[in-house]
């Protein structure tokens, strides 16, 4: 049987030691088990596009991945660390709504999580550096076989801090001519801009008026790339599941002027 | 026996939960394979960098790697894939003129190269992320043992796609005062400009005249970065086989204000 | 038995294609190993930076393995190249100072490290690239078992060069009053500025004043971010061991203007 694979999601970067420390950690404890790299590009603290790269890439993983997410704005503070089981992952974060996506009823489509509380009553060695400390020999842990109801007490999903940008939501008809605010999840290298809408029912004849930091956009729904006016701004469903704003061999991001964290106004169905 | 490494060529960069779910898939279907990042840090859709990072590696890659090669604008075109097989070594790339400096003439060096086509026929899930859905899958199948003959129709060498930037060429005692356009492969970090072309007869009694976007230069075969005068810009014979232009301790890019993809013009001889 | 872990450390950042053909051939000689990228985003010859990052990181990485650390302004030249065995660790590194800090007395805590001088007699197959050529070809033969003693002599401790910038002290009581000059070893991705000094007795009751580039901070002896003032710069000692300029939820790097490389005066106990 092979050991369980550890799949890492921070907000660390790469030029700094941190990640290094963390493999380091993990080659220690649990040296049978491989390490994969899902990003350590998020953003410092921004806890919605680190939801949106786990609910996009955690079907990709190994059917029984571990997954460290250490996106943690709060550390060192009392927030809770949580541990869900989904099907044979897992999955390990501060409980900050860095779940959100992952645990929303699209994304679970009918299976039932289980969570578990495993906030540390001990601080670790380090107050600052939990991702190293605390997260790290409790993904070892798992991987070395140790039962998740060994590690803390039973918790409920509604439990979970929820948070607006990691909730998303599909766009309906009933949307049609109501204002929306969507959360930018993630703008990718190519300048595409991730929100936190799923496609729906009206999706697919959607024509909107976008606003964002008073730039005024239409942008309509097509279905690629290609189907774009030049200087377009585009509406379709990305690779990774949720809408996007795209411009044709162009940055819908520079255009826009739109970084993660912020907000875009939108009015589906009106131009 | 051990499962063939599997190498990733990508323009991917490392923020995005790109390469991340490329590692992913990996894991699922080759779990067995080592999987080595050549690099993501080519520019987007810089096929003549990915060209030149392949050939420049490829030698100090285990003697069995699977090289994914994906730097692919016409991504979701009916472009074609090839697989070539070199040794004992295989390449997954688009036929984009990404193995044009790995299959040129010096590089094969006497060896044949079997090539096929890859091409889908019918679309992977994603119509935007065939490096996860597509290429990802072909290596693990390869990296399993499939034969590459059962993947795809054989394929003469004549038939693939060339471009100019990724045609090496010698610099001989014939361009002796000709004017000759270089394409730039690379800048690293530490500001050497990659040429694509070849240190040749002529190059080491090499004096030049070189202009880029109007900033003259005359560059100078040199052995090594300490043979030339502060802010002289020199060639060199690069750790990676083609000519490079340097600065001692400086930028040569920054200097004549060269990027990947531009174009210098040279005449070799005159000064 | 496992094979060593072998764990690199270098300037080579990862746009290049540099670091994936120092893991190709780590592939090829040393299939069995691991490697574990400790840090490739040390800035371009900083030897005080990786010294930070090696020492900082060693006892994180399992017990027996092989560091291979490569910044080396020097390389090309005569400069000597060095292993060291501590405990059962071993360290291969250009003697420019990269080791000063993981040697200092603090940090051997007692420990008595081996030296060796494995200068390479002739020259490598490429003047510029030892870190491909030279450091990775023996480090594959340090994890395939072969031991230190027949890779070159023996070297005293005291033959070792060392640079003012890896040599960390302790903040003792008869700095009081005193200015010292403090190298920033490190700016980490939140702005945190790592200084070659140790904590000491005077260190909790420090008060102290500080200069750079003519901007004055008053850095404060605080335990954790949040016991600072809006934009004050306090100093902490952080999650690698050593003391760090900070500011809660901001740059202290920006505010001062500090960089890698740069000298911060300090005069503790004054203000």
């Amino acid at each position: 049987m092979h050991a369980r694979p550890i799949a890492l999601l921070t907000d660390f970067g790469l030029d700094d030691p941190y990640v290094g420390q963390v493999k380091g950690v993990l080659a220690r404890l649990a040296p049978q088990s491989r390490v994969l790299d899902l990003s350590h590009g998020v953003a410092p603290f921004q806890v919605g596009q680190a939801a949106f790269f786990l609910a996009a890439s955690a079907r990709h993983f190994p059917a029984n991945a571990i997954f460290a997410a250490v996106v943690d704005p709060g550390v060192g503070t009392d927030r809770r660390v949580v541990l869900v089981r989904l099907d044979d992952q897992f999955f390990l974060a501060p409980d900050n709504g860095l779940l959100g996506l992952l645990l929303c009823p699209r994304a679970l489509a009918g299976r039932t999580p289980q969570l578990f509380s495993v906030t540390p009553s001990t601080p670790p060695a380090s107050t600052t550096f939990h991702g190293r400390d605390f997260f790290a020999p409790l993904a070892a842990r798992l991987a070395c076989g140790e039962p998740p109801e060994s590690l803390g007490p039973a918790l409920a999903p509604s439990e979970l801090v929820r948070s607006p940008a990691t909730t998303p939501r599909p766009l309906t008809s009933e949307d049609q001519g109501r204002r929306l605010d969507a959360h930018v999840l993630h703008v990718d290298r190519f300048g595409n801009v991730v929100l936190n809408l799923q496609p729906g029912e009206l999706f697919h004849t959607l024509i909107g008026s976008g606003q964002h930091r008073g730039v005024p956009a239409s942008p309509r729904a097509v279905q690629t790339y290609a189907d774009l006016a030049d200087r377009e701004v585009g509406m379709l469903e990305g690779s990774q599941g949720l809408l996007e704003l795209a411009v044709n061999q162009g940055s819908a991001a520079r255009l826009m002027g739109c970084q993660v964290g912020h907000t875009v106004t939108l009015t589906p169905g009106r131009i």
